[in-house]
């Protein structure tokens, strides 16, 4: 071992799929000294998970590129549903809108996985040097307990070995297809085992003399797949079954007379098992196919016989369900099978030193389109917290929030999911008296409802020390306790205040107009993930007398060296590198002008001059309408102050005048400067 | 001149400001052979015009980075004009919109000219193998006048010069402000003399083998700005003269208490001179402050000292006019003066194989924010009209409509200039007995009244061989006959048929749905430029027998193979090559499939299937609320057919059962193939 590189890193992560880069992307964005390897040597370019929730498209907005997700994607805006009329042909039977109206300024979108970890590549670049490291797989972790509630320690030791390229391609089964060969997806699937030995094992004979290196960390996130190493390491399992689904997956151009084929469609045959239809980007459209139903099993011994999954079985699937609608293709992107397994890990995290997110703690059934998003929020949840505390900010005992926060997510996901993949892989009734068959009445009504769940948007977090609500914060949460530790920092919100806002919801988003200069903004658009968590400021019509006095004694509140604000902005940082104190007024637009506010709410620099960004009003815009966000989110015309996290999360309603309560719920978790 | 290289291109552009690169991004997108080259040895970095219309915004859309532009500008929405009270002290007199409201789905916005180049050098990269050659200037021109009329000819010799590095360095007066050098933009200005005699010069004495070539080409596009040297060389000259105002430009950080310093001002004081303000990205802000009054003169004697010129005494003026607001600055990005020349090329191309364009052939103030805009438009209008000619598609003869419809737009452009500066640069009238002065209230009016010309919204071409509609072409235009040679090629809209769209200016757009998948788009996403013509089938409500029925029998006459489609689609392309033939019906969308409507509008390949993006629908949308299209451009409920230019101007409007009318248009100038 002499030689062996040896370096410390405050934030390592494993895994380069959509988890481990939102998770990087945090770091870029707030300026953590992070790595992140991966044992493959390229990205991936085919496949793959793809659809995107409308809460997904609103985070990656606030990553600075959710736009170019949107202009690529394909958008999906209806549901159809095809059942069997009572001849047994399939007919349509419903239209439901694929995400429901008014739920967010984003829908649906389905693009390939690729572009979304290309978009994050490029985010991460443009705020930092961190770069991903490929063909780099971890061969050891060890963790020194009797440092881990040391803040400044690194009790994380991680043997990292770097793979010949060679090595670090993975071997799929390359399917040949009208003489092309075409990626399939099955080295990743469920039906596959994890090859991560195998590479370990193939690297033996070429190792060389410093292809390992040894690195200590403050945290590390296992962001490494359902066959996670990480996982297996500090011995944590997932706990569940799979069921007794098979599912076949093609990405084609179909040529077909089927009308719906740009439609999301859920088609159930009469005898033949059920098809989902995705449209993808550039004429693709994906199909989920039922191949066949074994007896369900938790063991392995069941799994289906992979040599006999092949495309044009799976296009005979397709056709035999769609009859008397022809389908077929001639070019192939890509295709998996896949057994459904919904699996929750026992815990998300050791010691709060190392982390799981993503598919090493969750797996279902791909066709709700949930499992890219879920993972990707998982480390949105994770990202922000864990860089407040590398950074000095806030307390460890925050961490323990991420836990209760997404274990209770995924649980709520498999329950969620069950639910579907029953319905989906059920034959349909023949009638009211088909007791074994799925009621298709049920099935539209399920759809509706998972729509709501399957947005993101529904995501309520638990009270804790970052969520003041009432209640148990274990029973609303994963059983975590993360209650506020200390009585005296016990802080409750006045959900009253502001009925359209919901305290342990993402804050929803309306457009609001720039006092300094019209421009119409989403709410959203001016809390970008940077970081700083947000006082904002309701302060109702502040040409009222009364509104008016309020507004100007919370400000000299706020502006108190023993305020929040003076407590806990780093010395020397600039005025909003921890918080930004922001302004929504509705009193008339042109009955004011910036320089009519309290200075806190327009911060003065000597170079930059007064900030004209943290004024909005409530009013009409000459081009895009008009947000009305006081009545859509019935603020009280006696204002309020709402306290939303870094991840737009809402963690305090209360009153104007309450500003001691802003302080207390800070001097929960933050640390003084 | 043994070994001097020589070759063909088919289009050659000097210049690669905004009006060369859009030439460039045309040639691009139509898959052209041709080269541009730039004397300069980088693109710029600070300063130059910057305002962008909503009608460019379209056009930059169009291809494909309207969204990059929209995204990082700043937005103006409104204009605050200041005026003196009766105590000659400043105040705001007037609000109004900056753009105005429906005109466009776009507003006015402000972004620095590099960053348009950006777009525009990715565009072309992403679309062929042109890049621009930097540090390349044009040393001789030769044209042979005997080939001009040879569709296949290379009528023109154009010598190339490659500068070194340092040659192609422009000099500037480099500013110290603050221990900082400053870029300046004097040596664009037209206070100084164009530098390209300059640069030939310089780079006599490094001469070495091979740094010249000799290139032959089609046509050439003289692009190359105020002082070009192409139109010099093809002995043209701008008609017009310098006005008395003098103006200075400085692009700052401003540190002041003017209240409306993030809005668009128009600044009138009582004694000192105007200023306007245009507030740009980063926190920068533009101001234009006049300077001086001198005597009016038409040659360069009385140009201003611009040794006297310097920034302190630009922002001086400044302060003065604003007092008592106080104004100053840290940050100094950018600073300039000029002196308004307001001249028209008397023409702009020889033989219709030279061509200029921008600045070449206009200038005037730049404080309308036209410049770039009317510039790049230039290169949009003809751009196409060249590609087509080129790949043989149409005859040369539509290459006149370039002068006849841009010149106009010139001669309207100064016409408005004239007018708009001398408002701007007047003393406010004192009171309605002060005749010298300038009225407010006649301000007011001519700035409403400008908006609707600067948006670049109003410009509507005149009648000829490409715009089927009444009346004289040389009155609509510059004077240039472009009417139709041949009386049995002639074709007159029937603007009855819908109301809203008008024949000449560019079809307005508005949402649709796509009947295949019910996703909104704007129309004018579906026509995006790459030199397809559109002929748009408003067939009202397809469930109606009569519409039906007229409906089949349109889309048999287009499939006949006299028809427009047989006779001008080359052989063995695509099918919408050359011609996009587009439904827009407004039956409910539920009632439908694509499969319900004639192959024309869903043509079928082999590979690829249907075509699924050329039937739409006037139908609500899910989340993007309802185009109403039919309603808005009051179409016939008799339907109607729409011929669209690749620029999106409308050349026709007429009956759909007239399908004849639409074969007589396109053979007044396609050739057949």
């Amino acid at each position: 071992m002499t030689g062996i590189l040896e370096s410390n890193v405050d934030v390592l992560i494993i895994g380069a799929g959509p988890a481990g880069l939102m998770m990087a992307t945090w770091m870029a964005k707030c300026g953590i000294n992070a790595r992140i390897v991966d044992k493959r040597g390229t990205k991936i370019f085919n496949g793959q998970a793809d659809g995107l929730q409308c809460r997904t498209l609103e985070i990656l907005d606030s990553l600075g590129f959710g736009h170019r997700a949107w202009r690529e994607a394909n958008h999906m805006l209806e549901i159809c549903l095809w059942n069997p009329d009572e001849n047994g042909t399939i007919k349509r039977s419903d239209r439901i809108a694929d995400t429901i109206p008014g739920i967010s300024r984003f829908q649906q979108v389905v693009l390939h996985q690729g572009r979304i970890e290309r978009f994050f590549l490029d985010a991460i670049a443009e705020a930092s040097d961190i770069c991903v490291e490929r063909g780099v797989m971890p061969s050891s972790l060890k963790i020194d307990e009797s440092l881990v509630d040391e803040d400044a320690a690194y009790p994380i030791t991680v043997t990292l070995k770097h793979l010949t390229e060679e090595e670090a391609t993975p071997k799929q089964s390359s399917t040949s297809v009208n003489g092309q060969a075409i990626q399939d997806g099955l080295f990743r699937s469920n039906l596959a085992k994890d090859d991560t030995q195998d590479l370990l094992d193939a690297s033996k004979p070429c190792a060389k003399a410093n292809n390992e290196e040894v690195v200590h960390a403050k945290y590390l996130i296992g962001a490494d797949g359902a066959h996670s190493w990480t996982r297996n390491q500090i011995g944590l399992r997932l706990e569940g079954d799979s069921t007794d689904y098979i599912w076949g997956v093609l990405d084609i151009v179909p040529i077909t007379d089927f009308p719906d084929i740009r439609m999301r469609c859920a088609i159930h045959s009469a005898n033949y098992g059920s098809v989902m239809v995705i449209p993808r980007e550039n004429k693709l459209v994906r199909l989920y196919i039922q191949l066949t139903t074994t007896e369900k099993t938790g063991d392995d011994s069941a799994r289906a016989d992979r040599s006999k999954i092949h495309p044009q079985i799976i296009l005979e699937s397709a056709q035999r369900i769609l009859a008397p609608y022809k389908i077929t293709y001639r070019k192939l992107d890509w295709w998996t099978a896949y057994q459904i397994g919904q699996r929750v890990g026992t815990s998300f995290s050791v010691h709060e030193r190392v982390f799981l997110v993503g598919d090493a703690v969750h797996t279902h059934s791909p066709k709700a389109g949930q499992g890219m998003n879920v993972s990707m929020q998982d480390s949105f949840n994770l990202g922000w917290k864990i860089a407040s505390v590398v950074k000095g900010y806030t307390r460890r005992s925050i961490l323990k929030t991420y836990q209760s926060e997404r274990r209770r997510i995924a649980q709520d996901l498999i329950a969620f999911d069950r639910k579907f993949s029953r319905l989906f892989s059920g034959r349909p009734a023949k009638d009211v008296m088909d007791a074994e068959g799925i009621s298709m009445e049920e099935f539209k009504l399920a759809f509706e409802k998972g729509n709501m769940f399957a947005s993101g948007i529904a995501v309520n977090y638990g009270a804790s020390t970052i969520v003041a609500k009432e209640g148990s914060s274990a029973e609303q949460g994963d059983g975590t306790d993360v209650s506020v530790a200390d009585s005296k920092h016990h802080v409750i919100s006045d959900q009253s205040l502001c009925g359209g806002i919901t305290v342990g919801m993402r804050i929803p988003s309306h457009k609001i107009l720039s006092q300094a200069d019209a421009r119409p903004w989403h709410l959203h658009e001016v809390l970008p993930s940077n970081g700083r968590w947000r006082v904002v400021i309701f302060a109702g019509n502040t040409n009222d007398k009364q509104q008016r006095a309020k507004l100007w004694k919370l400000s000299e509140a706020f502006d108190d060296r023993n305020s929040f604000l003076g407590l806990y902005t780093p010395k020397g940082a600039r005025y909003d590198e921890l918080f930004e104190v922001l302004l929504i007024h509705n009193a008339p637009r042109i009955s004011a002008t910036v320089l009519d506010f309290p200075e806190i709410f327009r911060p003065f620099d000597e170079v930059y001059g007064w900030d004209y960004n943290k004024i909005f009003v409530d009013d009409v815009s000459y081009h895009e309408g008009f947000g009305n966000i006081y009545e859509t989110l019935a603020v009280s015309q006696e204002g309020c102050i709402v306290i939303v996290r870094p991840d737009q999360y809402v963690s305090y309603i209360g009153p104007m005048g309450d500003t001691a309560a802003v302080n207390t719920f800070f001097a929960g978790f933050m640390k003084g400067q």
